[in-house]
């Protein structure tokens, strides 16, 4: 049996927009919706405090007939020494024979899917014209966060942006505004003032056994769309 | 990231014993035992009729620190195509990082965990001196479950087994007998008269939607320990 190995490297070779994946995205809430999927909730392993690894498999059935696993990791830990806080790899299977195909880097598709979720969520949900966001948390998913909404929210021209440490914030500026040029960048002093008057809110931040929820209810706009990427560690 | 990959026939020409896997599975059900490890109950999906693909993951404490996940599928119809009914992979992981550090083929470690398992039971719960097992199903579990209870049963002299196929029973028969030639094969021409007297019963049947749980209580010895390989397949 043939197992093929993909890794980050190649798979960032491909190219994959961030347009492309929402599509497939959204096919797979589709399916779900039509109940054509078999999706367990994840369970997961805390080999040290504040860390997970967590498995999530699933089959979708319809047109896709795909089968597979992701486990993947997250540990707040190894950011400190220099080594990604998502880790992880993807398993897919034959679904009519059940045998593995393919072993994945599952990095790309964490941070991608996640955000082309949040982007998904916005195309339906975001009140229209929305024209800013706001976004806590300016890791990997704060990235595909912004460029999936980017891709849902026509109107959108502002960007508010906050994050506990200004190293981060310089860096994501930087980044997002050079792929982003016709989106003005802005960073509040506080979170209450980066979630004002915004019309969507998206909240990155580590997921810990005891969140902060900093986020309070009457800080946000009328019919604001709030997006916790992040469960429920931001939103009180 | 180096991401090392383990083939089964690398795993094979390690020649492992049966009783080495027997040490670390009962280190493994000891810290279990004193609540050192973490392994939620197994979640899975069904792409097929009788088909699963279940994701196993497990934390093991202690002196171990071990963390990874088992993602192994069993497809009945597999054998009609020449194709084993069991494949997967292992993955272990960093517990200090949440790294993937291997891929491993799953087949070894499922046909031999498991085996290994029913020996470590038969070494606590088996009457002293048990003499007879009875194996019921002669696939891969009803090979590596022998082995493991010749391990563990010190008196063991004759062994009854039972297939629905013929030839099954008489490719087991040769390679058993020659495994372990101080033991005497008989086959007897239904179940009940395989169990009957048998000190150690262990079925290895596949696990169907509708079991069919054809061994009645009363056609087993008294005291004698019935291993379920199959869940509740085999016993009423």
């Amino acid at each position: 049996m043939e197992l093929l190995s993909i890794s980050f490297k190649e798979i960032m070779s491909m190219e994959i927009t961030v347009a492309e994946v929402m599509k497939v995205v959204e096919n797979g809430f589709r399916l779900k919706g039509e109940g054509k999927n078999e999706m367990p909730a994840k369970i997961g392993i805390h080999p040290r405090h504040d860390c997970f690894i967590h498995a999530m498999p699933c089959w979708m059935g319809g047109d896709v007939d795909a089968a597979g696993i992701k486990w993947v990791s997250g540990y707040p830990p190894n950011q400190a020494k220099g080594l990604p806080y998502i880790t992880g790899v993807l398993c897919l299977n034959d679904s009519e024979t059940g045998i593995p195909k393919a072993i994945m880097d599952a990095n790309w598709i964490t941070a991608w899917r996640t955000g082309a979720a949040s982007g998904v969520c916005a195309r339906y949900m975001a009140q229209p014209g929305s024209e800013t966001v706001a976004v806590i948390g300016l890791g990997v998913q704060g990235r595909t966060n912004l460029m999936a909404l980017n891709e849902a929210l026509p109107e959108l021209k502002h960007v508010r942006v906050f994050d506990a440490f200004d190293e981060q914030v310089k860096k994501y500026v930087t980044e997002m505004s050079s792929l982003l040029p016709h989106l003005s960048f802005e960073n509040p002093k506080n979170i209450q003032e980066t979630v004002r008057g915004a019309d969507v809110v998206v909240t990155c931040t580590p997921i810990l056994a005891e969140p902060n929820r900093f986020i309070r209810r009457e800080w946000l706009k009328e019919n604001a769309l709030a997006l916790s990427v992040d469960y429920d560690s931001a939103f009180d």
